[in-house]
C-alpha cells in the first residue's frame, strides 16, 4: 500500500483527525493555507474527482456531508468556507488519493489560484 | 423567483449552457477565471455547500458527476481541473444557489485564494 492517504486512513500514519465516519476521513493539511485548513478524504482508493464523477457520486456526496460536518465543528459554517478538489497536473493535484480541501477562516481570494 | 440561476436553469434567463441533465445545468461563467470556466449548478434550489452537505448529497454527487462529463467535453480531463465550491461570505459566495466552479485550460496555483 504505497497510498500516503490509504495508510492515514487505516492509521498506519499519523495525522491530525478531526472527524471520521465509515467512509470518510478528515485530517489537517499539514501545509495549511488558511486557519482551518483540513482534507476530507474517502476511506476507499480512488484516483481523483475525475474518477470519483465517473463511479463513485454517492462517495462524493459523502464528502460534501462530511464537510459540512467539520465547518460546523471548525467553527466556519457561518462565516463562510471555501471546498476546492484537483484534477491531475494543471490543477497541481499532489496525492493521487482523492481529497477534499476545507478552507477557512481568512478571506478567501478570486481567482481561486 | 429572485434567484438568477434558478431562471438560468428554467431558460429565463440566457446563458451558454454546455451540458445539461434532469438534476444540473452547465453554463460557462460569465466572468471567467481560466481558458475554461463552467459553472455546474442543480436545477433545484439549494442555498450552499453547506445546506447541500447537510441535506442533499446525492445531489452534490451529481454535480461532481457532471462536472467529470464537463471536463472530458472541454478537453481539460487529462491536463486537469480545480472544482470550487464557495460556501458564504469569507468565501467570497455571491450568488446564493449552489454552484460548482469547473476551472482549466492553465496551470492553477496555490494556495487557492
Amino acid at each position: 500500500m504505497d497510498c500516503i492517504f490509504c495508510r492515514i486512513a487505516a492509521g498506519e500514519i499519523p495525522a491530525q483527525i478531526v472527524y471520521q465516519n465509515e467512509d470518510v476521513v478528515a485530517f489537517r493539511d499539514v501545509n495549511p493555507q488558511s486557519p482551518v485548513h483540513v482534507l476530507v478524504i474517502p476511506r476507499e482508493h480512488v484516483q481523483g474527482p475525475l474518477a470519483l464523477g465517473d463511479g463513485h457520486a454517492a462517495l462524493a456526496g459523502k464528502l460534501i456531508a462530511a464537510a459540512a460536518e467539520v465547518a460546523r465543528q471548525e467553527g466556519i459554517a457561518e462565516s463562510g468556507y471555501r471546498l476546492v478538489m484537483n484534477e491531475g497536473r494543471q490543477a497541481q493535484q499532489s496525492v493521487f488519493h482523492v481529497h477534499l480541501h476545507v478552507l477557512g477562516g481568512r478571506p478567501m481570494h478570486w481567482p481561486p489560484g
